[in-house]
């Protein structure tokens, strides 16, 4: 047996050896929407770290659900001037719809290798193979570095206390770069990291023309919010799908020449894409002639997520309903920021004669990318193809949104993302899935990561 | 005392004496749309027609809820040439919501001199008046003419099942004019009667745009419903309330001079309007320099009732809908069908590139209008002053809508509009009402009706 394959053998016994843990961490239905079980599930953290030879802090005064942080220092032969975060959560999506899963989201369910369980891939599986990874090296020469860890309990509900925690204890958190917390394998088993996030900037409008809904008979004389807010959402944004909203583009900070070029390069199955979602229209940017990757890495969206008003059951109301209401999810790029937008978006409508319209900055978080041709961003790719055995592709940034932004605010370091994900993994759907085979890919890459991290000027 | 304040103290005792018969038909909770108690309540409007001397005749051979023939001949006095035709519905509306109701909706509570429970003023009340009227002619000389009732059981819910029933039994039904089933006293204590009502066009415009919902993070190559919806509508109704649908008017036809001279006549107080709604706009007819009474009468509508797409909950979810529905109802006036309007829509659609919103009538009613200076109109309007003693307003149609036209399609004859409501009597809604002393007027009025109908010519 060779080295990387005694390195493999003794990963993949303490991977398996690590299931019963990953297995009661999963029991704990830690939904943080709900506030289920939460301090339960940082007991059993605290648990787990302190059994893999770490320490742990809980941090719990600034409100919201505690931030746990973990800690695990170089070996003797380690450098301890390096430090590596990793950033994971300990909370989970609600399993709803429950009817659609085939057992239990919180009884683990091993079959064929796929491991079913609500937080398997989102995230709990993610943090165990950290542990995993740390385990090995601790048991194997040490820890070539200081390894920290950031795992919050507010992430599947917009890490919205996450903030004054990284602004406290930012020297707490310091380190030299991060692993972020989410990755899978795609459809053709490449490797997805991602260098990056879009922001978010979620808005509701609505208008309300009367304390009361009317009978629609009074229509003729007195007007209708739902045309209202149809008519002012119309002047946002063209038929072609161009949002119309003076200055929104304004704050946007292109991308270098590297990270077009990196995007260019990366598969999109079109075809693929509209089959898995039963689409019935062509794509948007197929209609603009635009490239979708392109579009999905770098152009910012207003999209109507929710709209309501009025009667919406079955068959007729004759009614005139006395509001309407839309919520819009603006995904953002690097340098637009939430309020910007709201400026723009109010100042659009009292333009076009919509002051009525009320606007409501909901959420926002900004987009944030790390320079792709970063060492550290490089290393975990290279990494991750001699771990996997696998192609790796690199996204300059996700299409999804999390807290980035603001762990580059604070701690200043290089941002990627890799996590135990496969192209079925469902996370926030029923049936949530990792298979052991990428669980124990995963832990080797981090003891690649790791061993090398130290070189990294 | 005189001969009128003698029919007036023996319609007031019958009135009182009436009200345990009313009391036990209001408990009943005969909420069509949920199909409550409807055998048991046709089974009760039977029995107090036979108390009172009518036969009946239950109709349940071509669907829905049966409906109800009642005949009272005239006395031998009478002339038995001439019939009246009254329009009544046994059904009444959900008692939603609930807990608004101070008190049982379906227990009548009787309060300063206020008789409160769902259904008393559309539409038990005006059935029992009506009956009450009778008795008293027939114990007071005899009925002056033949009567006969259509009592149906599905007005709240469209009267779905109406058109059929009239086209068989037509010559059941036949009489020489008809008294319908609503009408009320305004805020200003003025007796208000409609020759007429508008027609109601319900549609439901719809987009699919994939089988399932779609994280929003796709929305950069992935088309919206919702904004497919929007743009949509925005093509069909400019920012000040033009309908804008090609041929949408064509087949209107307009009301002549004496009708547009009435409308002119009858008052409509705009600062109450708006205070009772607690509107927070101008009126649509302010703004666009219009008469808003005639407006009311004349202009057809196009309402949205109700949109809806995505998440409508509180806060945040960052999905990207599958599909979004609006729900709209265009009053329209005499000529109008739902058939041409149906059409009208889908070529305008088709015509501004939106052949994927899918369009469905679902409910269509033509307005009808009696013609004004018709001898049973005025009679009606006449008796009306002489009963109430109060001002009396004669509207060429009400803004609602209700299935005149079908009556006079098959039965040939003029309609007017008359009730028992008052100005809060809250048709629809939590804590209906009506007053005993607009009861037993009312009263009054059929009685000086019946006497007088054989003389028109």
């Amino acid at each position: 047996m060779g080295q990387d394959e005694s390195i493999k053998k003794k990963v993949e016994d303490l991977a398996h050896q690590s299931l019963d843990l990953l297995y009661d961490y999963l029991r704990l239905p830690s939904v943080s929407a709900q506030h289920l079980k939460i301090p339960e599930t940082v007991a059993y953290v605290k648990k787990i770290v302190n059994e893999y030879g770490g320490e742990t802090r809980v941090l719990d005064d600034l409100g919201g659900h505690p931030v746990i942080y973990a800690f695990f220092s170089a070996g003797k032969n380690g450098d301890a001037s390096k430090t590596l975060l990793f950033y994971n959560h300990y909370d989970v999506q609600p399993p709803d719809p429950l009817d659609e899963w085939e057992s239990d989201p919180f009884e683990p369910r091993l079959e064929n290798g796929i491991l079913y369980a609500r937080g398997t891939a989102d995230n709990k599986g993610s943090l165990m193979q950290r542990l995993v990874a740390i385990k090995y090296l601790r048991e194997n020469g040490g820890l070539p570095c200081n390894v920290k860890f950031l795992i919050e309990g507010e992430e599947e509900s917009g890490s919205r206390h996450l903030e004054p925690y990284l602004q406290k204890y930012k020297d707490l958190f310091r380190a030299d770069a991060c692993i972020w917390e989410f990755g899978s394998k795609d459809d053709q088993e490449r490797v997805q990291l991602y260098a990056g996030v879009k922001g978010s900037s979620y808005f509701e409008l609505s208008v309300k023309t009367a304390d009361i809904d009317i009978h629609s008979s009074l229509a003729a004389c007195i007007d209708n919010p739902a045309w209202r807010l149809v008519q002012a959402l119309a002047t946002m944004k063209s038929q072609q799908n161009t949002i119309l909203v003076d200055d929104f583009f304004d704050e946007i900070q292109e991308p270098d020449e590297e990270t077009k070029e990196a995007v260019r390069a990366l598969p999109l199955d079109k075809a693929s894409l509209s089959k898995l979602y039963g689409l019935k229209r062509p794509l948007i940017t197929d209609v603009r002639g635009e490239d979708p990757m392109e579009a999905l890495m770098f152009h910012p969206t207003m999209t109507i997520c929710g709209m309501i008003s009025g009667y919406t059951g079955e068959g007729t109301k004759t009614v005139l309903p006395k509001e309407a209401k839309v919520k819009l999810d603006c995904r953002t790029v690097p340098g637009q920021t939430g309020e910007h937008l709201y400026k723009c978006i109010k100042r659009h409508l009292e333009r076009y004669g919509f002051s009525d319209v009320k606007v409501e900055l909901i959420d926002a978080q900004k987009a944030y990318r790390s320079d792709i041709k970063h060492p550290f961003v490089q290393l975990v790719k290279k990494t991750a193809a001699e771990a996997y055995q696998s192609e790796v592709l690199l996204y300059p940034n996700s299409e999804g949104t999390g807290p980035m932004y603001i762990f580059n605010q604070y701690l200043g370091l290089p941002i990627v993302s890799t996590g135990v994900g496969w192209a079925q993994s469902k996370a926030h759907a029923p049936n949530e899935s990792i298979r052991i085979q990428d669980y124990i890919d995963g832990v080797l890459h981090m003891v690649y990561l790791l061993q090398a991290f130290p070189e990294i000027k």
